[in-house]
Formats: C-alpha cells, structure tokens, sequence
C-alpha cells in the first residue's frame, strides 16, 4: 500500500526540523510542496533550505503543486472551506494516485505542526472516503508558532495551573477575551483584533516572522503598544509582501504566578 | 556573562529533538538533570539515550540534582507552588553559580517544550530577581505531548476556525467542559477527570506514555470507553511505576467540519 507522511517542518527556522522529520524526508520518494503564489517567496526559500540541507535520499524527487485559493467574502465560513477542501482533495487524490508508487512513500511538508490550524489532515481524511485511492498515514509533530513566540519571548504560555486558550483573530473580535483562560493565544488574524479590545490594560506578547533572521517581537500594556504593533506589522507586511504572526494575551491585575 | 539555555527535548521520543535542541546540547558546558526520584526510572533512561546519542561536545559534563518534592495536600494551590519554587529557585542559583564558569554555558532539559506546564523559566526568573548571579537566557523550544498525541490520533487539535482550550484535571472537574472551544486539551490529570462529566457523549482521545515504546492510545464516547481508559490507565501505572498522560475531549453533535 502507499504511505503518506504529513510532516511539521516547524516555524520558520530551518533548525526547528526534528530528527523524525529529518529522516520522515528521507524516507520519502516524493515530497509534495503546496505552491501558494508568488506572494510568499521567502517562505518557499525557507522550504528550499528545508530541502538543500536535510534531503540526503539521491532518489527523493520534489513535486510543487498549486493550491486553489479560496473564495472570499464567505456567506458562510464553513460552507467556503467546504468546497475549498474539497477541490483540495481532488488535487491531493491525483497527487497520490499519480506521483506515488503504489508500494511508494510520499510526504507533505506542512509549516508548524499538521495538528494546528493546518487542513491537510482532515482533507487526507475526505481522500481517504472518495475511496479511490488507498494508503497509510503517518504523522510527524513539528514546533508550531505558539512554541516560538513563548521561546522568543523566554516565558511560559499557561500561568500556574492555569488553562490557555487557543483562538483565531476572527473569534477574539467576535467574543472578547474569554474569562476561562488566564492566556489566550491567537493565531491567524490579519486584522490586528487585539486593537478591538475595550480593556486597554490586557498586556499582550507579539511576534512575526517567528524563528527566521526577520523575527520582530513586541510586548505591553496594548493601551501602549496596540498602536505601534499595528504599524510595525503593515510596514513589514508592505516591506516583504507578506507577513505572518502571533501572539499571546494575558488579563491585567493577576499576578504572573 | 554566563550563558543559560532551557532546552525542549520533545515528549518521550529521542526522534523529537530539533536541530536546534542538539546544537544548544553540545554548546552547553554543563546539563543540568533534574532527578525527580526513582519512581520515573524509564524517563531518567530516555534522557540518558538522548544524551548518549545526540551530545558530540567532549567537554560536556552531567550534573544531576534532586528536585524538592511539593507539600500535598496544598491548603492553597498558589501558594504551595510559591514555597515549592522559592525551595527549587534557591536550588538551581547554586548550580548556575558552582557549576558553571563565569564565561561558560549551561543548559536545562525540559521534557516537552519549556513554555507549557513547566516552571523552569518561571524559576529561572526567580533567580534572576534574587540579583545574586547575572545570567543570559536563550529557550528553545520542543514537541509537547499534546502535539504527539494529535500526531498518534493522526487528528487536527482544532475544528475548523474554532478555539482549543488547553486545561489542567483539576480545572475539567472544577469548571466541566467549556463553551467556547470546541476542543479540549487536559494535561496534569492524575484522576482521569473526564469521567466526572456528566454527558457521557463526549468524545475522548487519549493517549499515554506518548512518543515511546509503550506509547498506548484510546479513543470513543466516554460512555463507551471512560471506564476502560481508567482500567488500562491503573495497570500501566502500578506495572510501570508511573504514568503520563493526556487527552482531547470534543463535544457531540457538532460535525467535525
């Protein structure tokens, strides 16, 4: 049968690469590589670095392949991403069908971890019910965004025995900071939702190109530094045509420990 | 001035190493190992075939030390964890000042990655704030259990655009299952806490000893396998000696897309 590897090749910094997805590369007679437009440059150089420095396997091939881009306004959020994963599979089940032998290996390189906030897993999942092709699946964890923005910040995401919650910018602005969490971290929001935030006490630890040469991070009261992490963010955003960050949330008046 | 790094060494697999966690081992003079007593024998064997295997450096010393066990039961929470972390502050003070030179490196391993359910950089900044010795600090991250467990379940943590909240067992029995995150994470449950919430249609994924050789993983409707997964739990803890674990809960009657 074929086997798919979906691999976290971490945030950015080449020497996130675990020693398991170092050799899951290796293992692999075709490493598929979404290509998702011009825009994104540096992080298909990133990828290409992944590629020059780990890939020791002579009969390693790679295959780029372009990813629809999805439809935007949503009516519906879940409905897009539907149909937007589901043109997805169709590429992956031909990618599969196509490029692997049918006792061969393939793996998809995914940044951060497969488990967070990345879709290939669960349209891996729709492939595997269009039942047209078969294969097993394995996957290997990567250092997620999260992980570099607490390191690069030198700090602990949970305050003691305290819960963290994981969001999205578009949950933050539409719920507020949650009362159950003492952190929340919130990840893919291009609109700088913390500015939406009534309480201008909230201290919050900002980071953007995390783990490469570009990293920028920021960190205050957001009454002091909402403003300037917006414009810090659109200059480098403008600068390199894209921009990618994240960052942790913490209520004002509760002791860090 | 003396170099500290605080080192994720990833959740049980040796193949979890990054790069970067290699490299930080064999800049450092001297690894710091906490022993936290002979009851987790298997866990001070993985640390050795991780320092075996990845540290090149000839100059690199072990020093291992005792850590103080925690005053249970804890009148209060905070303040146990208070007196606890003073004790350990004072602890890793004599090491950064006797063990390593006043130019040199030393590195901290921290099993899963530093930032999560871990008070080594809480301490650390203890130290910092007694004035007695001066230090940098570098944190590098690594694999948590959570993300090896999404990875063994081959599953997203996530549902799509919706919030994960990362919790602790004696918050699950406290509070129940929260509203706003369609996903739960627990760690720190020694009482498999999932089976004091009263619907039983929640769905479990959980997973112990994650990463190694005796990794075992469940899945269901709580109802259906919360009493296994506590029976499997106790056999593996008295035949072993110990146990971690950790597990997603999601709610029923939401899709998963």
């Amino acid at each position: 049968m074929r086997k798919l590897l979906v691999i976290g090749i971490g945030a950015g910094n080449p020497d996130h690469m675990t020693v398991q997805a170092i050799n899951g590369l290796n293992c692999a007679d075709v490493l598929f590589i979404p290509d998702k437009g011009a825009k994104k440059n540096d992080l298909a150089d990133l990828r290409r670095q992944i590629w020059d420095r780990f890939v020791t396997n002579p009969k390693s091939r790679r295959v780029e392949f372009d990813v629809p881009v999805r439809a935007e306004p949503a009516p519906s959020y879940r409905s897009t991403v539907d149909d937007w994963h589901e043109a997805i599979a169709a590429i992956y089940e031909a990618l599969i069908r196509d490029e692997i032998a049918k006792d061969g290996c393939g793996a998809f390189l995914i940044w951060g971890d497969p488990s967070l906030y990345d879709s290939a897993l669960r349209i891996l999942e729709r492939v595997r019910l269009r039942g047209n092709v078969a294969f097993e699946l394995e996957v290997i964890p990567g250092i997620t965004a999260i992980q570099a923005l607490a390191a690069s910040h030198k700090m602990a995401l949970n305050r003691i025995g305290d819960s963290v919650l994981v969001t999205t910018g578009r949950r933050l602005t539409q719920e507020g900071l949650a009362d159950n969490a003492g952190s929340t971290v919130v990840m893919l929001d291009g609109k700088c939702a913390f500015n939406t935030l009534a309480d201008k006490d909230v201290v919050i630890h900002w980071g953007a190109y995390l783990g490469t040469a570009d990293e920028i991070i920021l960190s205050g009261r957001i009454g002091d530094v909402g403003s300037e992490i917006e414009r810090v963010r659109e200059e480098a955003r403008l600068q390199k045509g894209w921009i990618m960050d994240t960052y942790l949330l913490r209520k004002p008046g509760e002791p860090e420990e």
